[in-house]
């Protein structure tokens, strides 16, 4: 058993951890270690929006993001998702890591900045998401070992059990700066721009989720009970982030699947959502009707389960600092993303 | 909207609240407010241990109690409690509160103290659980006003709408002395005496619940509701602490029906519970199955009625310091309250 902040980021702390001295965790659970040189790490999301009729002509666009990946400086690790939206447009966003912001401004500069910023002919639109927190701003949580996701596919490795996880406000607990900071939100987003190319300009704090499910290994069995029992109450609980979610600081949500090489989708998901702050987030999950419906199924599958269970969940949480973020939309009807906050 | 805490016992925070300077709870809740001149109370729990065939000659002991509370310096609120425990013995606990610990000292030493300690011919068994804490040391929380329960009826009446509520943590940070104090549990509780006549030597910072709910109001339909859709899943939690509650730190647990003073149920019940530790009660209530059933089934039906609900639900919790802590046990079967805890 181990902390999820390791010992190069302990500081004397002025605020304290949700659990107490005998708190030890009723199941194991995971995060992704980072070299200690390693000190921010870059999540860019770009995303390319389309009418379903449009699908054909997408290749060229994807197959465009994907040789960039491959240039020099490229992603540690990138994967790819899709998804409907709530105005009917498709969108597929290649998601990209890296651990260095030197190799990624440098990448960017050749290879990304043109993905939204360039002016394009239509039909599609794009939109450039991008994080880039310091490693103490942000905590991953993995249920199971063996298989690496999202950013800890740029990490060095898994830790051993840790301590602060199983209980409301261990999310906040495995941030390293929760250690000093409230990480309160200031300001409000605004919108800079016009004429289908808008940028945002952040406000302090902004929160991003990515949190995901791998039934893949799961036997006809235990995928029928993951199908069945919980997946229908979890995309409720997405839908109602995705259509209502402003109501409780959740800016916008995608409840996405994960496609293969081949474009097609493979037996993953996620939720990703942008939210107003790490305490707007920590509500909605503690208490909205949608999520403890969601957190009931989940502990009732995994009561019945117990360790057997083969489905896989983890997920990632950054605060990011104001001048940590980055938002360019080209093109994108004005429901998408973070267009949806200003 | 109003803090929890009093501004008369605000105090420089050494600990911080969990909810964010933007947080506004989705619903009403009330506390409790005492005059600024009460400094402790007093709650004190009677109890009277019997096999059914012996019912009618309750009768006795029951009566005695309540004169006693009659007598001067006699509790300033008391009501009954009745339910069968776990190896099918009934009890009926006789609940006394105080806001001055002088008039409950000199009533107790005339009146109260030989209830579990003086000897007693039997059948019956009898005990004594008093808490007496500081108000730094304990919260309440209500759903609606208009009808005041426990330890509330002895306060000079409810708060406005207070923002500590409606999130996990909430309890805590509704204590007075959550400002400066994790409230850690130290030591252990031990047994002194033996022959059917054992006090417990208590450890530091114990946490008693009571938890109640009042369905009388309630119209058929409601009521049908809360007893076929919310009853059954609160008995299966208060089952599961009664019989393995051992295994995350409550000690005991009674699921009582609240008794007229005929001797009959009304449409009220609560839960009261002995823990370890606030923290103990933390876990348990924010990430055991148990709770989360319950505490789905309870958002449900209130999502479902809104502010229409009638169901009245109130708790009380206390921290106590060791030296705020009594119980006596007289002829009890070794499962009883806090002797299961030894």
């Amino acid at each position: 058993m181990e902390s999820a902040i390791p010992d190069y980021l302990k500081t004397a702390r002025t605020r304290h951890t949700r659990y107490g001295d005998d708190y030890t965790p009723p199941y194991p659970a995971f995060v992704a270690r980072h070299k200690p040189s390693v000190a921010r790490v870059v999540m860019a999301y770009f995303g390319l929006q389309f009418q379903a009729a449009d699908e054909a002509a997408t290749a060229a666009p994807l197959a465009e993001i994907a040789t960039a990946f491959g240039a020099e400086n490229g992603p540690g690790h990138w994967d790819r998702a899709h998804y409907t939206d709530e105005e009917g447009f498709e969108t597929i966003i290649s998601i990209a890591y890296w651990d260095d912001p030197l190799r990624f401004d440098a990448w960017f500069a050749s290879h990304g900045a043109a993905w939204a910023g360039a002016e394009k002919p239509g039909p599609f639109g794009f939109f450039t998401e991008i994080l880039r927190p310091s490693i103490t701003r942000y905590e991953t949580l993995f249920s199971s070992v063996g298989r690496m996701e999202g950013l800890a596919a740029v990490a060095d490795g898994l830790s051993d059990m840790v301590r602060e996880h199983a209980y409301w406000g261990g999310m906040r607990d495995r941030i390293p700066l929760s250690q000093t900071d409230a990480m309160a939100p200031a300001g409000a987003p605004k919108a800079d721009g016009g004429n289908g190319h808008i940028r945002i300009v952040p406000h302090e704090n902004l929160c991003l989720i990515r949190s995901g499910q791998d039934w893949s290994d799961t036997d006809d069995a235990e995928r029928r009970m993951y199908l069945d029992d919980v997946e229908p109450v979890l995309r409720a609980g997405m839908d109602f982030l995705r259509d209502e979610g402003l109501s409780c600081g959740c800016f916008a949500n995608r409840y996405m699947t994960v496609v293969g090489p081949d474009g097609k989708p493979v037996e993953k998901s996620f939720g990703m959502s942008w939210w107003r702050s790490l305490d707007a987030l920590e509500r909605w999950s503690e208490s909205h009707p949608t999520h403890v419906a969601i957190f009931g199924a989940a502990m009732k599958y995994l009561m019945k389960l117990g360790p057997a269970a083969k489905l896989r969940l983890y997920h990632e949480v950054t605060v990011a600092a104001a001048d940590e973020q980055f938002f360019e939309y080209r093109n994108c009807h004005p429901k998408t993303g973070m267009l949806r906050a200003v």
